[in-house]
C-alpha cells in the first residue's frame, strides 16, 4: 500500500492554510515569514524532497496498566479522498532548528490533542527506523512523495485523544487486534510490518 | 569498593524479622510458610549462592521535565556499620513466581515510599545487564555475597520519595554531579560505572 | 505448547552423562566434583528449582547479507520422546561463576558445533528478554520444570553448523517463514513469538 | 568545541573535485550529472541547510575480542587548517535514495578504506541519536554548517584501516583512554559525550 503519508505538507489532507504555514515556518524564525530563509514554500519542498531525504519522527500511542505493560494500541483512522479507510501513525516532520523531542510533542498535540497527556520517551534512541522511499522495491515502507527517514517511538499517552477534525480519529485496539493481518492491510505505507517491529523491540507482540 | 547489596535477604542490612520472612515467601505461595517449598531459609539462601547466579533487578529513579528528558537522578544513601556512606539503587531479588515486573515495583515500594509513583518501563529490555561476581576480577562489578546478574532500569518517578527507615535516604543529583568521580566512588560494587551505562543507553549523558 | 527445554540439566534429552557432569560444574571449580560446593547434583537442582527463577541465555543464530541484514534463521529440530517435531533456540543455563558471553559461547558450540565461528553480541543488553514459568497464565512463555529468566540474543553466525548427535538439528529459514504461524506452532514454550519479538527488535521483520 | 565535520561536500576539508561530486551525487542517478535532479551543487546544498535538518550516519569503529567485548576504540585524527588537532568518527551524509546500511557502507569504506572489513550492525536501531545545531544551547552537539541528525552506530571492524590521504589517520584508543576527558576535549562537536553514550549503550563503559 503506498498512499501519502499525512503531514501538513501535503495538499491532499488539507487545506487549512494557516496551520500548513504554521507547519512549514522553522521554529528557530523569529522574524516575518516573508524574509525567513527556513521557511519553505510547496514548491521549494517539492524540489527539496528530489534531492534529500526528510527526517521524520512517528508515534504510536498507547495505552498501559499499572505495571507498564502495553494494553491498548492507538492509531490514526482517514478515509482518503477517493473513500478508503486508511490507519496510519502519529507522524510529520522536524522542521529545521527543532529537537526531535519538539518534533515529537509537536506532532502528538496536532493529531492527538492537548488532552492526550503523552509520556515522551526518556530515551534519545527510537524503538525503530523506518526508511520510505517512493519506490516499494528498496525497502518495505513506502511514500509516494519522498525518501524519508523515520525515527518511531512507542509512546503512552494518559489522557483523551482528540484529534482534530480533518478526519482524523483515533481507534484503540488490543495487541493482538493491532498486529493482525486485516490492521495491517489498513495501515498505510508497509507500517503493518512497522508496528510488529515498534511492539516487539518493547516486547510486547503476543 | 566491594560492598553487600542492601536487600531482603541480608542480615547486615536489617533485623526487621517479618519484612525478611515476606521478602523470602515467593509470591507463588498460597500456603502456610511451614510447607511452602518455595520457602527459602537464611542458610538455604547461604548454601544456593555457592551453587547458583541469582536473578536481580536494579531501578535507576530518575526525575523527568516535560520533554521526557532526565533532569535529576535519584540515588540511595546508607551508612555502613563501620560508618561509612555508601550509595546505591534500587535493588533486590526476583522472587520465585515472581515476573520482572512485579519485583520491579515490589523493590521500588520498598526503597521509595508508596507514594513515589514510579512509571515502570514500557520496554522489559532493561537498559543494562550487570553481572556482580565475588570475586573483582571478572567484570567491574561486585558483590561479596553471591554471583548476581541484575536487570538495570531507569525508571521515571513522579511522586515523593519517601525512603524506609532503615537509614535509607533518596539524594537527588544533576545528571553531570551524579556520573561525576566523587559520587562514582561512594557508589558501591561498581555501580559509577553502571550508572554511566544506563544513562547512556538513553543517551541522557552529558 | 508447554515441553522442557533441551538442556543440559534434562535427562529426558540426553543420556550423555560425562555431558551432563560437565555441565553441573561450575566454571569457578578447580577442584574435584566430590567435594565442589558449586556442583549440583540432579537431585538438587529439582528442588532449587521450586525455590529461586534460574537464569537463562538464549540465541537465534542467524545468517547475514554484506550489509549486515538478517537472511535466514536457524532454529534447532528436535522430535520429542513421543515422536513429535519440536523447534527451539540455542539455550541454556547460566553457571554460578560464569558470565553472561562465556554462557552464550558455551551453548552455542554445544548446539551449533564447533565451526559455526559465532558473532557474539557487541551489546550485552539482550533483544529480549523472556519469563518462562511452569503455569501459562502468568506470561506467554511456559517452562514445565521451572520459572526461568533468559537473556535473548540474535547471534550471526558465518562457519557451519553440526549440531551434536541427540537428535538436533538446525533448519534454515527465511525471515518469513521463520515467524509463519506454521513454524510457530512447532517452537516450543511460546518461542514464536519470542522469535518475532526478537527480530522486531533489530528491525529485521517483513 | 564547534568546528565543521569532516565530510564530502566541505570545501574546507577537501580539495579532491572528483570524490567531492562523487559524494553529491545521488546513488539513485543513472543519468548525467548536468541533468540529475538529485545532484546537489554546493550553492543548493548550503541553501538548504539553512531550511531542512540533514540526515546523517556516524560510525565508532572498534576491535573485539574473541567474546564480543570492545577491546579497542577507533578514532579517526586530523589536523585542522590552523593546525590544532582534532578527532572524530567515521561520519557523512545520507544520500537521497540511499539505505542507511548504504550510506554507513559507503562511509566507512572512504574513511577507514577498502580493507577494513567492517561488520555492519544487525539492528538498525542506532546506539545513540545525535542533533547537532549551530548554536550550542539547543544541545551538547554542535555543527557550524548545519542542523544535523545522525544516527550512531558501533561498527566491529576486522581488517586493516588505511585512511584517505587527507589527513585522516586512525589512532586505536583502549575503552578508558577513550572516554578520557583528554580526548573527548580533542573530539569535534561534542562527541566526546557521544562516545560516552554510544559506549555505553552496548555496556562497554568503564
Amino acid at each position: 500500500m503506498s498512499v501519502r503519508t499525512p503531514d501538513a505538507d501535503d495538499n491532499n489532507w488539507s487545506d487549512d492554510s494557516e496551520w500548513r504555514s504554521d507547519e512549514n515556518r522553522a521554529p528557530l524564525s523569529d522574524s516575518g515569514n516573508s524574509i525567513n530563509p527556513a521557511w519553505l514554500s510547496d514548491t521549494e519542498l517539492i524540489q527539496i524532497r528530489q534531492k534529500l531525504p526528510l527526517a521524520y519522527v512517528e508515534a504510536v500511542p498507547v495505552r498501559l496498566d499499572g505495571l507498564g505493560r502495553v494494553v491498548e494500541v492507538g492509531l490514526l483512522l482517514r478515509a482518503t479522498p477517493e473513500g478508503r479507510i486508511t490507519r496510519t501513525f502519529v507522524s510529520g516532520r522536524v522542521m529545521h532548528g527543532e529537537t526531535i523531542r519538539d518534533a515529537l510533542y509537536r506532532h502528538l498535540e496536532k493529531d492527538l490533542g492537548p488532552m492526550a497527556f503523552p509520556q515522551l520517551p526518556i530515551s534519545s534512541v527510537p524503538q525503530a527506523v523506518a526508511e520510505y522511499f517512493p519506490s516499494p522495491s528498496i525497502t518495505q515502507y513506502t511514500d509516494d512523495r519522498q525518501h524519508a527517514i523515520s525515527l518511531v517511538y512507542v509512546v503512552p499517552v494518559t489522557g483523551t485523544c482528540e484529534p482534530r477534525q480533518d478526519a482524523l480519529e483515533v481507534t484503540w485496539f488490543s495487541v493482538s487486534q493491532a498486529v493482525s493481518e486485516s490492521v495491517a492491510d489498513e495501515l498505510e505505507g508497509g507500517r503493518g510490518s512497522l508496528l510488529r517491529i515498534a511492539l516487539g523491540a518493547i516486547g510486547a507482540l503476543t
